[in-house]
């Protein structure tokens, strides 16, 4: 994949915001960029939150005052910065925009029945996810208790079926007001950027308590991000049409079809097991916001929106280990010999994008136990 | 029902900490009491966070120093002081722990199958909401637009099947650390109050979109709290031991089984239409507390915590419309002649409860409709 950035984010060493170009970072704050009015104070800022609200002009001022920019006493190697949480997370929405992987999971879930729900081609699907357990990239993923069924009776433990989702982010600069919503060709002016998202998933306890509400627990325990967001401004060039939507969308969901072609790796424990694609997403982030507001809900700065899981039509691009091992039928060789249905402790998940900063996160044990899993 | 308080807000004038009784404002900042460590700082602060953060000893004593206090110049008419929001809320999640709502939704909406779906005897079924759209009481609503069936085709427009669903709220004060789960037997030294929720719901938008992954913005446009939050130590004496749970919950949620005895009421334009009590609601704040966390999933200061629609078994303890018109079967007869079975526009709903602060909200016409429905 193409190396990340340029990204921005906060970081220690030399703390406010940074640009990341792929193995650089630029010191912003320290150079006294002043691209648009309040720059200083938003680049001396403990996160991203003033420049993502500073709007869409000076994203673009900034990335423009950037370009080609290499003062050597403002820049380090990123091996020798560590950053921190980039944003304050506002709300998390999830969607579930990519058909492969809503078809693959209608198929091993409700085996025998239409593989595609009948809203999913007219509206993005999603809900709400825990705001609060969003974390960086690099935070180790303590293994999630909780409650699932063994055989026919609720059992409480630590999950069995622990899994990963290779998910885009986008992050909202601009905030809208409660109560107006924003048309899907405006949307473009509120989201700020692109993070890797890993939406580590605990299949057992997501399969018991969903019904009706939606998954909850099975999620909550942990969403791990980029530590660096890509503005949206700077893949640009990665934009592709896509073929029209069957059906039509109703027209507050409509524009010219497009995805971002952006190749994307799920690597576990050094070996890359899925190369998946974001063309493969069907809505866009623009249908998601427009979607998202219809009713009104406001957006604040540092909303998170998943995509949800891409997975492509061939078996080795798909974005979850319940869908590359079909839920433990076919387990995943690794290089070490090993194989693997769903996530042990001490198992390392890293994924990449074009342009994009990577997400790790390691698993550790589940609280109390002795690392059986 | 009893009128409210002690509760607390924070309200112009005269800005800061202010304790409600009755129909009586306390200003604490001005009152200069410093009953914890850091009190003063707590009170001046323009929301209820670092009051909630300083833990339930603090908690405990500010109640002990204000009992019987009525200084004359720190205190003010009820009706002359403006409440603000008054927490910063982290994440919203709702349950749906009354038996009698959860068994009438499954009786209107999968008529002919068993009412509580398998899950609901053994966990308190829940889902995350939009924490961005919650306002206090008297904040005006606007009808939601969305997608939903029209016949067989999906159309979209003002929600036509407007509702409200009564509930408690309760408000996290103490946080906790990701990745450590919160034990049943320590959950209330992190629930600071309770505040009365109205959860306003489009059921049209909801029943199209909630499949595979729960409510979304049939829920997100907004959700409305009572301004003044009333501390869970001040309802000690309106708990009540309820019949054990058949089957035994799991150990992580096990606790002798409580609830709060606290009458409430529904009225829409000036007409009572229904008289539930919190008594119904099957699972305590406490295990909602540890089931929210049994993943390990960190508690915020201003996590808002929702019972979820507080039924009764009788029709008139009813607390959302569509059970009360019985999805429409059966339309409300309201004082000045006319009926319901959902809200038109200019409807105003409010609900009260014993020791809370009411919290009300009036129906606007949808964005860019003139007032059709």
């Amino acid at each position: 994949v193409r190396p990340p950035g340029p990204a921005f984010g906060v970081c220690d060493p030399p703390g406010g915001v940074c640009l990341l170009r792929g193995d650089e970072v630029l010191d912003l704050a320290g150079l006294g960029l002043e691209p648009f009015a309040g720059a200083a104070a938003a680049f001396a800022a403990p996160t991203l939150g003033p420049f993502m609200a500073a709007g869409r002009e000076a994203w673009a001022a900034t990335l423009d005052a950037v370009e080609g920019l290499r003062p050597e006493p403002f820049t380090r190697p990123a091996a020798e910065v560590a950053p921190r949480m980039p944003f304050a997370v506002g709300d998390y929405a999830d969607f579930y925009a990519s058909e492969h992987h809503a078809a693959n999971l209608g198929r091993i879930l409700r085996p025998g029945t239409e593989p595609l729900l009948p809203n999913w081609r007219h509206l993005p699907v999603g809900y709400h996810g825990r705001a609060g357990t969003v974390v960086p990239s690099g935070t180790p993923v303590v293994r999630p208790c909780g409650q699932y069924l063994d055989g026919d009776a609720p059992a409480f433990g630590p999950s069995r079926r622990l899994d990963v989702e290779l998910e885009l982010g986008f992050v909202i600069g601009t905030p809208s007001p409660h109560g107006r919503r924003v048309l899907v060709d405006e949307a473009l002016e509120h989201v700020f950027g692109v993070v890797l998202l890993n939406d580590w998933s605990a299949r057992d306890i997501q399969a018991w308590e969903y019904r009706p509400l939606g998954p909850f627990l099975g999620k909550s325990f942990a969403t791990s991000i980029s530590a660096w967001v890509t503005p949206l401004l700077a893949l640009e060039g990665d934009r592709i049409a896509l073929p029209p939507h069957e059906p039509p969308p109703l027209d507050y969901l409509r524009e010219p079809p497009w995805a971002l072609d952006l190749g994307l790796e799920l690597e576990l424990n050094g070996t890359v097991v899925s190369r998946p694609s974001a063309r493969h997403l069907s809505w866009s982030p623009a249908q998601m916001v427009a979607h998202l507001t219809a009713n009104g809900a406001s957006l604040r700065t540092g909303d998170l929106l998943g995509s949800g899981t891409i997975s492509g039509p061939a078996p080795g691009e798909r974005g979850s280990l319940v869908e590359l091992s079909w839920d433990g039928a076919e387990p995943l060789a690794l290089g070490d010999g090993s194989t693997r249905s769903f996530l042990l402790d001490g198992d390392e998940v890293v994924m990449r994008g074009d342009g994009l900063a990577p997400v790790t996160g390691r698993i550790l044990p589940a609280e109390g136990s002795a690392g059986a899993i």
